[in-house]
């Protein structure tokens, strides 16, 4: 009987919380016509050893007292096992295939603040036979941004790169070995530029040419023009210039709509995975940088192994796990309600209880959450526990004609449960 | 990229079916004031270990390289995790505490139609401090028999027996060891009286005994006055007088109010998790018996470990996996939208694909779920595209005033993305 660290449980009211978001951003999903998915927890082990520098973090699933090897671990993101979904069922799908996925994914790294063991990601892809066209990166990035918007949290900025853009600067520079590169810049927000530029001459890179990576990492903008100063650096290659344009197109085009904040390039952004070819994207809070990216992804041409031709995609990740943790931990989240009933029932006494049962049911045939009270106690006691639950009224049966007790305005009223609606 | 057997996962349009059904499923649980809980999917292997015949069904979990014995497994089902979080968090809960938790389990059994090692599950339960009243058993049958009964499935009965009545009949018969007699029990309906009589027999009742022990399993009656032809069967003993009350009073009560199919006792009910102490319920689907039960649990005195007192509860679970897959099987369930939008808003020609995202915008700031064509084709592709997808609506913007095709009535009529509604 002993809490398992980085396992989340939230007490009743962070679960209301949790759910709240969730059905949040659910419903924007669905909105823009993506398609639920619920993939199986496991994968195959070399599957999920495929991708990146993920082997020390996967959990293994074994019959317990199989004497064989785990063949199966839990997946650690939604991208892997979507795509593994993509590949087997491409004769069945209609394509572009847009779907979002709400579920945990696990990773073994030592737990803290936000970093979980099992959290729980939002999804959304959208992926395509042959080619996927630029805008679809742009219009999820709305999408996201405005889901966000929607969330009862502070406002947040999705910032964004292009994988083309940085491997083409750095073949520009003539740096044989680009994946040690992009490593020492994704860590540069943590370590700060010293260390980065030390890390890359260490990497063998001459002090011109680490100054120049650091150059580029420092560039921000919000429009394809804004974004002309990355010529000024003195690099060229034909990548740089694909992914400049790609970029620009990207940025205009999501920040045509209006939407909350502005969708930003920072061409520091690298994100860790091995498997974005395009568009790569973070999330910050604006008011609490330390919280880190809440919602991520990018674009990938060659994830899903497509039978005849290739099968690109994009897509973000929203962290719901994270979010929750850092916004109960720095107390821009909070929640009073306790139970999902808008209404407490009063029982006057044990034996009137079906009363309250008739109340109860009416309410609830006319979509109205409520729950009858546990005691026939005084009156006072079933609002205090009405009260501890965070329940908004408490309905009181009686011969003499039906009321209700509004909790905030500490108003009584008469009321009828075949018309009574909340906050009238 | 083999698929797993015994992991599920469904295609897009039967995503949204069940997607829909956990909807239904939800939103009924919260009408009755119940809030959501998610578990983490691990437990300690001893708590898993701990209760009835489970232990050749886990998965283990492990650090992937870890020399070390595996610690973890996953859970087999809904109501362990939801014990030991009780348990843990007695201090901070409000009791008596509803609590609903729909999320997968895994059990490592043989897979066959129905039978999955990944399935979601619908767990409500509600727990006390002390003592939990026996209504709570009533009202909760109630609650699900009464959601059954929202979903798009056909008719079902919820039948229930209580685990006191049973072991007070086999004591009163001088039955000394009463686990193999209810497991002998359990499997009345799969093996049939002949061999149940047998196996009886072989566990050392004698010929007439064992006869006693299938007569009360012939038992069905609706209401307490029906079960009095128990006592006809001669055997007598106090917990069997206890039990007998108690299943009359559920009962009773249970069918007070109007619901859909009246909750019937059967006296062969058994269930096999050793940790039911009184009520016991499973569903059938009248037409299709089959599939077996759909929603099953119970009441347990014991299982949560409360600090200074009992915390007794009651709970049942739908098998919302299991219901899938037989409901497509047996086609009693079905789903044509591929898709969750309403309307495709379509494309005229690539340069006013804008006109068609400002419809689009202007239907989901509505609340109205529609998606842009992916091509500007010509109109009677892109309406096959909706057709593929299961949308109703196709939308046609146009300089000269829009236009909305339903594509179930064919009608196109002007519309405006700022006031129409779908089945207008």
């Amino acid at each position: 009987m002993v809490k398992i660290k980085g396992f989340a449980e939230w007490l009743p009211e962070h679960q209301l919380l949790q759910d709240e978001i969730i059905a949040t951003i659910k419903e924007q999903f669905q909105l823009h016509g993506f398609a639920p998915l619920l993939t199986r927890s496991i994968e195959h082990l070399e599957d999920l050893l495929d991708q990146g520098e993920t082997d020390k973090e996967i959990y293994a699933v074994n019959k317990l007292g199989s004497d064989s090897q785990a063949e199966w671990g839990l997946h650690y993101d939604l991208t892997v096992p979507f795509a593994r979904y993509v590949s087997e069922n491409q004769g069945r799908l209609q394509f572009p295939y847009r779907r979002y996925q709400i579920q945990p994914a696990w990773r073994g790294e030592r737990p803290q603040l936000g970093r979980f063991r099992e959290f729980i990601q939002a999804d959304a892809d959208i992926v395509n036979k042959g080619s996927l066209e630029l805008r679809h990166d742009a219009d999820l990035l709305s999408m996201f941004q405005n889901t966000l918007s929607k969330l009862p949290i502070p406002a947040t900025q999705m910032v964004i790169n292009n994988r083309k853009l940085l491997q083409g600067f750095y073949q520009g520079l003539g740096v044989d070995d680009i994946v040690p590169v992009l490593r020492a810049v994704d860590k540069l927000p943590k370590v700060g530029s010293e260390e980065t530029l030390q890390t890359l001459i260490r990497e063998g890179l001459s002090d011109g040419k680490a100054q120049a990576v650091l150059d580029l990492c420092a560039i921000k903008a919000t429009s394809s023009e804004e974004l002309e100063v990355v010529g000024d650096l003195g690099v060229s290659s034909e990548l740089l210039s694909e992914g400049l344009a790609e970029l620009g197109e990207v940025l205009d085009r999501a920040n045509s709509s209006t939407i909350a904040t502005p969708v930003a390039a920072a061409l520091h952004i690298a994100r860790g995975f091995d498997y974005y070819t395009g568009t790569v994207a973070e999330t910050e809070m604006l008011d609490y940088p330390d919280v880190g990216s809440i919602c991520s992804g990018g674009r990938y041409e060659n994830l899903v192994h497509g039978d005849r031709e290739a099968i690109p995609g994009v897509g973000f990740s929203i962290g719901v796990t994270r979010l929750i943790s850092y916004g109960l931990n720095h107390e821009f989240l909070s929640s009073e309600k306790v139970s999902p009933a808008t209404v407490l029932v009063a029982v006057n006494s044990e034996d009137k209880r079906a009363d309250s049962d008739a109340v109860a049911n009416q309410l609830r045939r006319r979509g109205i959450a409520c729950m009858v009270s546990d005691s026939d106690a005084a009156y006072g006691k079933q609002i205090k526990v009405a009260e501890r639950l965070g329940i908004d009224y408490v309905w009181f049966p009686q011969a003499e004609g039906d009321e209700v007790k509004s909790l905030g305005g500490r108003s009584q009223e008469p009321a009828d449960s075949t018309n009574w609606v909340p906050n009238s």
